[in-house]
């Protein structure tokens, strides 16, 4: 099964190709610093410069947390929680490390064009 | 089956039933205001003064957003992403508001002792 | 929030009503007997005489198996896995008993019309 | 983020990694003839000739149907519904397809040692 991963859009010339692979992308923003023990914010979004419909039989229906190969959170949507309207599906996870690094991926499942693999963030815990 | 329910723990004499309550109960904390088609963050915390465990046998497994009896997210935790000790699970979800009122709830589920349902929240749209 | 409850339809009068309350309610069917230590066989039907739609806005998005206040498994459909077309969305689960008694419901939950509790079937385990 | 896949595991020599990856492996075992418009048995089933342990802290927690790169459906088994004892997680869907083939695959989640996929399975539609 394909595990469709981000590639740079400023490096994709045609339009059309920067939208569909932008709009589909999970991006996972850590937010501050990891410390051991504390919870730690990080934000998983979908998209970055362009937006995907939240259609009844065309939506993203999931997101999933993953540190290595462990997953720490899944999140389900329903169609129609972001409006019917072109959106980008974001949540907040709040997770405790214990281990002095982090190697963070998101993937995002979208009904219509599978999943999508985002870059691993490396999170450094003090 | 039975679904638990919030109690006003100020109400509550024993020091240990204060504590089994509130480290059950799910509380929807709204962020801002809510506008029609904008994006709007919806914080939900399982506890509010006391911590749950995050042990492997016993922990709070999942997060369900409701409005009304429509489903609008659901987000699920693996054990130890509260990194084993005692927190409170949070998550912020972010959803698009299309009607003029939200009747927000949740319900969050401990491993060991069942589904607790928050109080309503009612949020005006503009 | 409201969880819908089965009624005994051949109680009821009207045929649309009949209809809503059996396309929607979950049933548990246990297969064959019980015995500690294997694997037990559950099937959770959506629907007994009536057919509910596998519409994208519009279907029964996921099922939930408990023993009294434990879950055991939740299973989430995509839309279309039926075909689209009117159907009985309906899975096969396999537990394994550890207790001489189990009190077995199902949720199920209805993207339009919300949750629906089955009756509780207890299980005496050999 | 690596997807664990099957190997045949009589080309494997040692005993401890012949188990290894049987244990994990997802088998999707259509059951009969697939007909348009009608109901179709798929098991799913983790582990052919060898057992994977079900306790809290390991255990296989999901697994997910696809055809192609759309999700049919997942289920999600809490620690303990196989008895806290090895077994191999079972779970029967009912599927509908409209298409003249399908190609199913499984993804299973262990929560020690990732997602496993298992070999395609193509099926024809009359």
């Amino acid at each position: 099964m394909k595990i469709n991963r981000y590639q740079d859009i400023s490096e994709v010339e045609k339009e059309a190709k920067k939208d569909y692979i932008d709009r589909h992308s999970a991006f996972v923003h850590p937010q501050g610093d990891a410390k051991k023990g504390e919870k730690f914010k990080v934000k998983v979004k979908v998209g970055d410069e362009y937006l995907h419909p939240d259609d009844f039989d065309h939506y993203v229906a999931w997101i999933q947390l993953w540190d290595g190969e462990t997953q720490l959170a899944q999140v389900n949507m329903n169609a129609g929680a972001l409006g019917n309207a072109p959106s980008q599906l974001e949540v907040d996870f709040y997770i405790v490390p214990t281990k002095s690094k982090m190697k963070l991926t998101a993937h995002a499942y979208c009904t219509k064009h599978g999943i999508w693999e985002s870059d691993e963030v490396v999170v450094t815990v003090a």
